[in-house]
Protein backbone atom coordinates (compact mmCIF):
# COMPACT_ATOMS: atom_id res chain seq x y z
CA UNK A 1 0.00 0.00 0.00
CA UNK A 2 1.55 3.55 -1.17
CA UNK A 3 -0.10 4.95 2.32
CA UNK A 4 1.31 2.41 4.52
CA UNK A 5 3.69 3.71 6.95
CA UNK A 6 5.55 0.63 6.28
CA UNK A 7 9.09 2.43 8.22
CA UNK A 8 7.19 1.55 11.09
CA UNK A 9 7.13 -2.39 10.57
CA UNK A 10 10.23 -2.58 9.02
CA UNK A 11 13.74 -2.99 10.35
CA UNK A 12 16.58 -1.91 9.84
CA UNK A 13 14.88 -0.48 6.75
CA UNK A 14 14.11 2.74 8.55
CA UNK A 15 17.75 3.47 7.55
CA UNK A 16 16.16 3.64 4.08
CA UNK A 17 13.34 5.62 4.73
CA UNK A 18 15.32 8.74 3.80
CA UNK A 19 18.35 7.41 1.60
CA UNK A 20 21.72 6.83 2.79
CA UNK A 21 24.08 9.23 4.20
CA UNK A 22 24.88 11.17 0.79
CA UNK A 23 21.72 12.60 1.19
CA UNK A 24 22.82 16.81 0.29
CA UNK A 25 26.39 15.50 0.85
CA UNK A 26 25.75 16.23 3.84
CA UNK A 27 26.72 13.24 7.01
CA UNK A 28 23.55 12.23 8.09
CA UNK A 29 22.84 10.37 11.32
CA UNK A 30 19.66 8.83 12.17
CA UNK A 31 17.56 10.14 15.26
CA UNK A 32 15.48 8.27 17.56
CA UNK A 33 11.79 8.87 18.46
CA UNK A 34 12.81 10.47 21.67
CA UNK A 35 14.98 13.06 19.98
CA UNK A 36 12.92 14.04 17.57
CA UNK A 37 10.09 14.11 19.68
CA UNK A 38 12.77 16.53 22.18
CA UNK A 39 13.73 18.32 19.17
CA UNK A 40 9.60 19.46 18.03
CA UNK A 41 8.43 19.77 21.96
CA UNK A 42 8.70 23.49 21.97
CA UNK A 43 5.84 23.54 19.46
CA UNK A 44 6.13 26.17 16.31
CA UNK A 45 5.64 26.04 12.61
CA UNK A 46 6.15 22.88 10.62
CA UNK A 47 4.43 21.56 7.56
CA UNK A 48 1.10 19.64 6.82
CA UNK A 49 0.95 17.70 3.78
CA UNK A 50 -2.05 15.90 2.79
CA UNK A 51 -3.74 14.85 -0.58
CA UNK A 52 -7.11 16.72 -1.10
CA UNK A 53 -9.04 17.96 -3.55
CA UNK A 54 -6.40 20.21 -4.82
CA UNK A 55 -4.13 17.74 -4.83
CA UNK A 56 -1.01 17.29 -3.11
CA UNK A 57 -0.87 19.96 -0.59
CA UNK A 58 1.67 21.26 1.91
CA UNK A 59 1.02 24.38 3.91
CA UNK A 60 2.63 26.08 6.95
CA UNK A 61 0.55 25.91 10.41
CA UNK A 62 0.80 26.23 14.27
CA UNK A 63 1.64 23.32 15.98
CA UNK A 64 2.11 22.04 19.52
CA UNK A 65 3.15 18.94 20.62
CA UNK A 66 0.29 17.58 23.51
CA UNK A 67 0.78 14.01 24.79
CA UNK A 68 2.61 12.46 21.77
CA UNK A 69 0.60 14.17 19.24
CA UNK A 70 0.82 16.95 17.15
CA UNK A 71 -2.14 19.60 17.28
CA UNK A 72 -2.66 21.62 14.51
CA UNK A 73 -4.66 24.69 14.28
CA UNK A 74 -6.48 24.76 10.82
CA UNK A 75 -9.13 27.46 9.86
CA UNK A 76 -12.62 26.03 9.67
CA UNK A 77 -13.89 26.16 5.82
CA UNK A 78 -10.84 26.14 4.59
CA UNK A 79 -9.59 23.28 2.05
CA UNK A 80 -7.18 21.71 4.83
CA UNK A 81 -10.73 21.68 6.91
CA UNK A 82 -12.89 20.37 4.08
CA UNK A 83 -9.95 18.28 3.23
CA UNK A 84 -9.60 16.31 6.43
CA UNK A 85 -13.33 16.43 7.28
CA UNK A 86 -14.74 14.97 4.24
CA UNK A 87 -11.75 11.96 4.75
CA UNK A 88 -12.34 11.65 8.37
CA UNK A 89 -16.09 10.58 8.21
CA UNK A 90 -15.71 6.92 8.51
CA UNK A 91 -12.43 6.39 7.79
CA UNK A 92 -8.91 8.03 8.63
CA UNK A 93 -7.41 10.53 6.84
CA UNK A 94 -4.06 9.69 6.61
CA UNK A 95 -1.13 13.11 6.44
CA UNK A 96 2.47 13.89 6.92
CA UNK A 97 3.67 16.55 9.47
CA UNK A 98 7.41 17.61 9.09
CA UNK A 99 9.63 20.15 10.86
CA UNK A 100 12.91 21.12 10.48
CA UNK A 101 15.07 23.39 11.15
CA UNK A 102 18.13 23.65 8.75
CA UNK A 103 20.86 25.70 6.63
CA UNK A 104 20.80 27.99 3.59
CA UNK A 105 22.29 24.42 1.96
CA UNK A 106 20.40 21.91 4.00
CA UNK A 107 23.66 20.60 4.82
CA UNK A 108 23.18 21.07 8.96
CA UNK A 109 20.60 21.03 11.12
CA UNK A 110 17.21 18.46 11.45
CA UNK A 111 14.05 17.42 10.28
CA UNK A 112 11.82 15.43 11.67
CA UNK A 113 9.26 13.97 9.31
CA UNK A 114 5.03 12.29 10.99
CA UNK A 115 3.04 10.29 9.40
CA UNK A 116 -0.36 9.39 11.02
CA UNK A 117 -4.04 9.76 10.73
CA UNK A 118 -5.44 13.10 11.44
CA UNK A 119 -8.55 13.42 13.64
CA UNK A 120 -10.53 16.34 14.42
CA UNK A 121 -10.03 17.65 17.90
CA UNK A 122 -13.74 18.52 20.04
CA UNK A 123 -14.43 22.03 21.38
CA UNK A 124 -13.92 20.16 24.91
CA UNK A 125 -10.43 18.30 24.28
CA UNK A 126 -8.10 19.19 26.82
CA UNK A 127 -5.63 20.18 23.69
CA UNK A 128 -7.71 23.22 23.54
CA UNK A 129 -7.00 24.41 26.87
CA UNK A 130 -3.12 24.16 25.91
CA UNK A 131 -3.56 26.28 22.77
CA UNK A 132 -6.08 29.13 23.90
CA UNK A 133 -4.20 30.51 26.89
CA UNK A 134 -1.11 31.82 24.69
CA UNK A 135 -3.14 32.81 22.22
CA UNK A 136 -3.12 36.62 21.77
CA UNK A 137 -6.32 37.18 21.02
CA UNK A 138 -9.65 34.92 21.62
CA UNK A 139 -11.09 36.37 18.42
CA UNK A 140 -12.05 34.49 15.24
CA UNK A 141 -11.20 31.24 17.30
CA UNK A 142 -14.53 30.06 16.74
CA UNK A 143 -13.63 30.03 12.70
CA UNK A 144 -10.48 27.48 13.59
CA UNK A 145 -10.16 24.10 14.59
CA UNK A 146 -7.64 21.78 16.02
CA UNK A 147 -6.74 18.86 14.19
CA UNK A 148 -4.29 15.96 16.27
CA UNK A 149 -2.25 13.92 14.19
CA UNK A 150 -1.69 10.56 16.39
CA UNK A 151 1.72 9.69 15.13
CA UNK A 152 2.54 6.14 13.17
CA UNK A 153 5.71 6.90 12.02
CA UNK A 154 8.22 8.84 13.27
CA UNK A 155 11.58 9.94 11.72
CA UNK A 156 14.45 12.23 12.11
CA UNK A 157 17.80 13.04 10.88
CA UNK A 158 20.53 15.36 11.90
CA UNK A 159 22.74 16.37 9.16
CA UNK A 160 26.01 17.59 9.60
CA UNK A 161 28.78 18.89 6.97
CA UNK A 162 30.69 16.77 5.80
CA UNK A 163 34.32 16.75 7.28
CA UNK A 164 36.67 18.83 4.45
CA UNK A 165 33.79 20.04 2.59
CA UNK B 1 -8.62 14.65 -10.66
CA UNK B 2 -7.34 14.59 -7.28
CA UNK B 3 -4.01 15.33 -8.94
CA UNK B 4 -5.26 18.14 -11.03
CA UNK B 5 -3.76 21.06 -10.54
CA UNK B 6 -7.00 22.83 -10.76
CA UNK B 7 -6.12 26.18 -9.12
CA UNK B 8 -4.61 26.55 -12.85
CA UNK B 9 -7.48 26.46 -14.54
CA UNK B 10 -9.97 28.13 -12.35
CA UNK B 11 -10.85 31.41 -12.09
CA UNK B 12 -11.65 32.96 -9.07
CA UNK B 13 -11.55 29.63 -7.58
CA UNK B 14 -7.73 30.11 -7.13
CA UNK B 15 -8.76 32.30 -3.59
CA UNK B 16 -10.51 28.52 -2.71
CA UNK B 17 -6.81 26.61 -3.32
CA UNK B 18 -5.56 27.55 0.25
CA UNK B 19 -9.18 28.67 2.03
CA UNK B 20 -10.48 32.03 3.04
CA UNK B 21 -8.58 34.87 5.15
CA UNK B 22 -9.32 32.99 7.84
CA UNK B 23 -6.73 31.12 7.52
CA UNK B 24 -4.21 31.10 10.49
CA UNK B 25 -6.53 33.76 12.32
CA UNK B 26 -4.33 36.30 10.29
CA UNK B 27 -5.12 38.58 7.30
CA UNK B 28 -4.23 36.68 4.13
CA UNK B 29 -3.25 38.29 0.98
CA UNK B 30 -3.24 36.25 -2.39
CA UNK B 31 0.16 37.04 -4.11
CA UNK B 32 0.40 36.92 -8.05
CA UNK B 33 2.52 34.63 -9.74
CA UNK B 34 5.68 36.86 -10.26
CA UNK B 35 5.52 38.16 -6.27
CA UNK B 36 5.61 34.31 -5.69
CA UNK B 37 8.71 34.04 -8.51
CA UNK B 38 10.11 37.49 -6.43
CA UNK B 39 10.15 35.86 -3.38
CA UNK B 40 11.93 32.44 -3.86
CA UNK B 41 14.21 33.56 -6.85
CA UNK B 42 17.50 33.55 -4.26
CA UNK B 43 17.03 29.84 -3.40
CA UNK B 44 17.87 28.45 -0.31
CA UNK B 45 15.96 25.50 1.50
CA UNK B 46 12.16 24.24 0.38
CA UNK B 47 10.07 21.07 0.90
CA UNK B 48 9.66 18.47 -1.66
CA UNK B 49 6.62 16.43 -1.73
CA UNK B 50 5.66 13.15 -3.07
CA UNK B 51 3.93 10.18 -2.77
CA UNK B 52 6.51 7.80 -2.23
CA UNK B 53 7.02 4.11 -1.41
CA UNK B 54 6.82 4.98 1.69
CA UNK B 55 3.96 6.91 1.43
CA UNK B 56 3.22 11.38 1.60
CA UNK B 57 7.08 12.22 1.97
CA UNK B 58 8.09 15.68 2.76
CA UNK B 59 12.29 16.50 2.72
CA UNK B 60 13.54 19.39 2.82
CA UNK B 61 16.00 20.19 0.19
CA UNK B 62 18.40 22.84 -1.22
CA UNK B 63 16.86 24.36 -4.50
CA UNK B 64 17.51 26.69 -7.49
CA UNK B 65 15.03 28.53 -9.23
CA UNK B 66 16.41 28.44 -13.02
CA UNK B 67 14.78 30.18 -15.73
CA UNK B 68 11.15 29.58 -14.05
CA UNK B 69 11.54 26.08 -12.82
CA UNK B 70 12.88 24.85 -9.52
CA UNK B 71 15.85 22.79 -9.60
CA UNK B 72 16.25 20.41 -6.14
CA UNK B 73 19.42 18.36 -5.56
CA UNK B 74 19.06 15.13 -4.48
CA UNK B 75 21.35 12.71 -3.69
CA UNK B 76 21.45 9.30 -5.98
CA UNK B 77 20.30 5.63 -4.54
CA UNK B 78 18.01 7.67 -2.35
CA UNK B 79 14.36 6.94 -1.94
CA UNK B 80 13.47 10.28 -2.69
CA UNK B 81 15.94 9.62 -6.21
CA UNK B 82 14.39 6.03 -6.49
CA UNK B 83 10.61 7.31 -5.82
CA UNK B 84 11.06 10.29 -8.80
CA UNK B 85 13.08 8.14 -11.10
CA UNK B 86 10.65 5.26 -11.40
CA UNK B 87 7.85 7.52 -11.22
CA UNK B 88 9.36 9.23 -14.18
CA UNK B 89 9.63 6.21 -16.68
CA UNK B 90 6.78 6.61 -19.12
CA UNK B 91 4.88 9.29 -16.96
CA UNK B 92 5.09 12.59 -15.24
CA UNK B 93 5.70 11.98 -11.68
CA UNK B 94 3.99 15.05 -9.63
CA UNK B 95 5.64 16.48 -6.54
CA UNK B 96 3.86 19.44 -4.90
CA UNK B 97 7.07 22.09 -3.68
CA UNK B 98 6.58 24.45 -0.58
CA UNK B 99 8.90 27.11 0.69
CA UNK B 100 7.86 29.58 3.25
CA UNK B 101 9.34 32.20 5.40
CA UNK B 102 6.75 32.32 8.31
CA UNK B 103 6.86 33.49 12.17
CA UNK B 104 6.52 30.87 15.32
CA UNK B 105 2.87 31.02 14.98
CA UNK B 106 2.61 31.08 11.22
CA UNK B 107 0.52 34.34 11.74
CA UNK B 108 3.01 36.67 9.82
CA UNK B 109 5.70 35.73 6.59
CA UNK B 110 4.64 34.41 3.33
CA UNK B 111 4.59 31.15 1.42
CA UNK B 112 4.54 29.37 -1.94
CA UNK B 113 3.26 26.21 -3.12
CA UNK B 114 4.24 25.03 -6.27
CA UNK B 115 2.53 22.25 -7.88
CA UNK B 116 4.62 20.17 -11.24
CA UNK B 117 5.83 17.59 -12.62
CA UNK B 118 9.52 16.35 -12.07
CA UNK B 119 12.18 15.27 -14.22
CA UNK B 120 15.58 13.99 -13.99
CA UNK B 121 18.31 16.72 -15.43
CA UNK B 122 21.12 15.36 -17.64
CA UNK B 123 24.19 15.98 -16.12
CA UNK B 124 24.88 18.30 -19.68
CA UNK B 125 21.80 20.25 -18.45
CA UNK B 126 22.84 24.24 -18.22
CA UNK B 127 21.65 24.27 -14.86
CA UNK B 128 24.09 22.34 -13.37
CA UNK B 129 26.44 24.68 -14.67
CA UNK B 130 24.46 27.49 -11.64
CA UNK B 131 24.81 24.73 -9.03
CA UNK B 132 28.52 23.62 -9.23
CA UNK B 133 30.31 26.60 -8.95
CA UNK B 134 28.09 27.97 -5.35
CA UNK B 135 29.38 24.65 -4.02
CA UNK B 136 31.60 24.45 -1.51
CA UNK B 137 33.22 21.12 -3.08
CA UNK B 138 32.92 19.02 -6.06
CA UNK B 139 33.75 15.64 -3.79
CA UNK B 140 30.53 13.80 -3.78
CA UNK B 141 28.27 15.01 -6.38
CA UNK B 142 28.60 12.03 -8.95
CA UNK B 143 26.25 10.57 -6.25
CA UNK B 144 23.87 13.49 -6.06
CA UNK B 145 20.92 14.21 -9.06
CA UNK B 146 19.54 17.01 -9.77
CA UNK B 147 15.13 17.42 -10.39
CA UNK B 148 13.69 20.26 -12.18
CA UNK B 149 10.07 20.78 -11.29
CA UNK B 150 8.13 22.56 -14.15
CA UNK B 151 5.72 24.50 -12.35
CA UNK B 152 2.03 24.00 -13.56
CA UNK B 153 0.20 25.86 -10.42
CA UNK B 154 2.24 28.56 -8.30
CA UNK B 155 0.27 29.57 -5.57
CA UNK B 156 1.47 32.08 -2.60
CA UNK B 157 -0.06 33.97 -0.01
CA UNK B 158 1.50 36.57 2.14
CA UNK B 159 0.08 36.48 5.99
CA UNK B 160 -0.25 39.80 8.37
CA UNK B 161 -1.33 39.94 11.77
CA UNK B 162 -5.05 40.67 12.10
CA UNK B 163 -5.05 44.12 12.98
CA UNK B 164 -5.92 44.66 16.99
CA UNK B 165 -5.02 40.87 17.85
Amino acid sequence: MSDDPAGATRNPADTQYLGPPTIWNAQVELMDEAECLRLIAGGGVGRIAYSGQYGLTVLPVSYKLLDGSIVVRTPLGSSTDEALRTGIRGADYRVTFEIDQVGHDAEEGWFVVIQGPAHHVDAHDDCLAAWVPGQRSSEGRSREHYVRITPSLIVGRRLRQSAGA
